[in-house]
């Protein structure tokens, strides 16, 4: 051995990127997933997170489940399991399902290391490097390094109070189609969005599974939040009205039960289901039957439907009070999604604020958001954050939210007083109808979704 | 919705096929998947899995275990972790490397989904389509799948009773050079290895090292198996020998402690492991913080150590029992590894038996095992099979072995009745220096494995 070498020069790492694939040279890291080694420490505030609160299960909970399940069966809780899962658990997923009025059968269900590796194994199943994905603008900041992983081009579709705009989606596939490009899939979380904490209306909802329909696309229905609904009427799945056709629904039992687990599970199409359970076999062979087991224990001798209500009602108080603290402390003219349900809003500020430069003063102050930008992956975003009101009590919400709203006001003040007067605050004629950030001026598709609308396209065709 | 259309038929299939991306379509199963579904079957001897014998855990064990975790913060183990792993696992992992004397800093591990994760990281981070992996011949069924899933030429380097032959190897390096490729990586289980059972020896090993820092080459060693040594001494890690250089480390709690956990790590190089972090985030976030809990439990609060030798124990006397049980049951001409650990041993039986239709007549005997070519990616391996004896008790070995031994010897029968009398067996001259199974003869690179071998080259360049 030649052990007289330096180890670690800058001569090393070259070597070793020599050996990467091109996918590594353009992977991302999560936002979130760099915030968390920061918001450990004890005296930050985080609203950065998607955490729920684990807190509110009982410890002693923990240890007489674990304690069921040994007695039912450890040796299979220790042992490998099938790739699908154990079908004690597919019980438990057939009945959170049901309470969303999306009947499902077993057979069409892989259970998976967390809703996260659906979203990893349905783009290792589906995307070439340079293939379309569509989805929302802004999306789950956690899809976006998986996106980038497997070099999909992806096209982010304006949103509003209503959730993503399905019309300006069309618009997009015509411009694509016209470009002789078909996305692989269109990628949306209908229910209190991640980031954005709006919901889709029901005629969007009919209209993208027509959509879908008529040209054959498949879409990822992410609904991790469903069940945790605070105010108004529970709207059908998108799986429920395509009876699943083209609609791949991903579910987790990391936000009505514990993250911890990592447990998440699809329902798929047949033949898209099989192509994902042999993904997942070179993945990972299964997800961790001890934590499935602790699952399946959990729901023969709890009343989940108990534990999901005691959240509802935790999270429908937080949400009130980040929502009252949010309109005392910003700047009069920031703006702030109110969500029905879920784990997070998006507040958007004044233009010249940039939510990333803005994130390092807060840390400074001992508190953090996600910046807007790691919602996109064409740099939008930029005055936009994303607030999490699930991880943390009543009073440190209104502290947290005060400190973002000092070091806002104190940058606004600082820009102003240099740049002169402020600017009339923009405001939309419908706050409601209002896209939540800017349009995409930038990204692999921007040539593509500058070509003019459908409207004016048709019109050029008919006057041929 | 349009719900007159007939479903699922032969033109949706067609229809999702137009969306898979292109390693969809030469994505392979895994053989002991595919069997795992067969073998749960209870009338079914299965010496086809890998399963350790996880009754031998103590559910009451389980039970106090979990009651421990829960008391020492269930909330933390119902919470997301960080992607690599909880601190204190990362200590039990520093002293399970440490009984192999494999000094490592936390600071350079990775906590996984089970081994399985760290080949699908490393390919991921690795391997463009069409890249080399070199692997042994036979190699671990489980890998080839995600080989394959990154659509990588994988080169097969035959052994011998001491493992992969290097020099064989360095041949295969040169005329990989002499084509232009640079190999990605080089796969090896230096211990007890999966398939084969048999165990790279000590100047083997130096030689890989050397070889591997000589050309700048990544070498994953995979070491499921280091502490389930019954016989023999010891012997170095390459990581050990490299000193954390150009080799990636796999390690697994699956085989000393439970599977079911799905845990396992990787120690690695720093630009490489924070692009294994990377991958990682974007694939499952973080492993089940519930299992890590559950192992860092099991390492305060019990002797880890006096659990492996429990099961060194155990496994000894199976292995024993298998040995006895092949040189009674199969066909006299047969040859079968002696493995001084682990939990495989490989067979082979006369040439024109195919294990792949054997195992068919073996399962209508209510009795499986792997056949050779899922060790392969060249189709080699036809005649010989990968046997399991930690996951069943002595009796049921012995009945596995003799039912094999009788299927196996009724078709030799019967095709010696038609073909006429049986040929001489081929002995090897020495049978502790010849190769499992035969040379390469098709696959991805059979072209550039067919050049003449590094001396005869030299000689034709000296001759210029």
């Amino acid at each position: 051995m030649r052990r007289d070498r330096p180890r670690a020069t800058a001569r090393d790492l070259e070597r070793y990127a020599a050996l990467f694939a091109s996918r590594t040279r353009v992977m991302t890291s999560s936002a979130m997933r760099d915030l968390m080694a920061i918001t450990e420490r004890p005296e930050v505030i985080s609203l950065a997170g998607g955490l729920p609160d684990t807190s509110t299960f009982p410890a002693e909970d923990v240890a007489a489940l674990a304690a069921k399940m040994a007695v039912e069966g450890a040796a299979r809780a220790l042992q490998y399991g099938p790739t699908d899962g154990l079908a004690a658990v597919k019980d438990c997923i057939v009945a959170v399902m049901a309470a969303e009025g999306t009947p499902v059968d077993p057979d069409d269900l892989l259970v998976t290391t967390g809703g996260q590796q659906v979203i990893d194994l349905v783009c290792k199943t589906l995307v070439d490097p340079g293939d379309v994905i569509v989805a929302e603008g802004p999306t789950y900041p956690g899809a976006v390094p998986a996106f980038t992983s497997y070099q999909a081009d992806v096209v982010q579709i304006p949103m509003d109070a209503d959730g993503m705009c399905v019309d300006q989606m069309e618009d997009v596939l015509d411009r694509l189609e016209a470009d002789g490009r078909r996305p692989k899939f269109i990628y949306t979380i209908p229910n209190f969005q991640n980031p954005a904490g709006v919901t889709m209306a029901l005629d969007r909802r009919r209209r993208l599974v027509e959509v879908a329909a008529e040209r054959e696309l498949l879409v990822l229905e992410d609904n991790p939040y469903g069940l945790l609904r605070y105010e108004g009427e529970p709207l059908p799945t998108l799986r429920s009205l395509d009876e699943g056709e083209f609609v791949i629904y991903l579910g987790t039992f990391s936000k009505i039960l514990a993250p911890g687990l990592r447990l998440g599970w699809a329902a798929a199409p047949g033949p898209v289901l099989e192509k994902l359970n042999l993904g997942k076999q070179a993945t990972d062979l299964c997800s961790s039957t001890f934590a499935q087991s602790f699952v399946a224990a959990f729901f023969a001798h709890r009343e989940w439907r108990s534990y999901v209500e005691r959240l509802r009602g935790l999270y429908r108080r937080r949400r009130d009070i980040m929502l009252d603290a949010l309109a005392e402390h910003l700047p009069r003219e920031a703006r702030f999604t109110k969500p029905q349900g879920g784990l997070f809003l998006w507040a958007t500020l004044p233009d010249e604020l940039d939510t990333t430069d803005l994130l390092a003063r807060a840390l400074s102050r001992n508190v953090a958001f996600v910046p807007g930008r790691a919602a996109y992956t064409d740099g939008r975003g930029g005055s936009s954050m994303r607030l999490n009101f699930s991880g943390v009590g009543e009073d440190t919400i209104r502290e947290g939210v005060r400190r973002i709203g000092e070091v806002a006001q104190e940058q606004l003040d600082l820009l102003r007083s240099i740049a002169g007067p402020a600017p009339a605050a923009k405001v939309a004629d419908d706050p409601a109808r209002a896209a939540l950030d800017g349009p995409a001026t930038d990204g692999p598709l921007a040539d593509v979704l500058r070509l003019p609308p459908r409207d004016e396209r048709s019109r050029r065709r008919d006057a041929r």
